[in-house]
């Protein structure tokens, strides 16, 4: 049975995904330059992942962004 | 051996415990709105977890603001 996803966690995965998309970096170059597992990146993006605040500030880095713009909208 | 703090985390438990001053709520208060453990909240406060985004929109709910206040200055 899939578990129904969160709502924000949804959101969070769809700005990773863009601002990913809006510096050129493929899932498997931002995994390797946030440190993180690329299987645990796809499924962030999905919205399957419940991120820790150190997660989204290694993913912040690369994207160069600042955690409220990579939370933008995330629970509103 | 005690751990080194991240500078993060102890920035994100000032800004916890400074909101929740200003509602005028007890740690014991905070953690029944939010659904959370009084002693993990207190370790939250002491910069000593990591919390998740969900566990940041809870906190969020009861203290009234967004997620980008509890955020502010977080890694910056």
């Amino acid at each position: 049975m899939e578990k129904t996803k969160s709502p924000e966690l949804v959101r969070l995965g769809e700005n990773i995904r863009e601002l990913r998309a809006k510096v050129g970096l493929s899932q498997e170059d931002l995994a390797l330059q946030a440190g993180l597992d690329r299987t645990y990146l796809g499924g962030a993006e999905r919205g399957e992942r419940n991120l820790t605040i150190l997660s989204l500030l290694k993913i912040c880095r690369p994207l160069n962004v600042s955690l409220s713009i990579l939370l933008e909208g995330v629970g509103e």
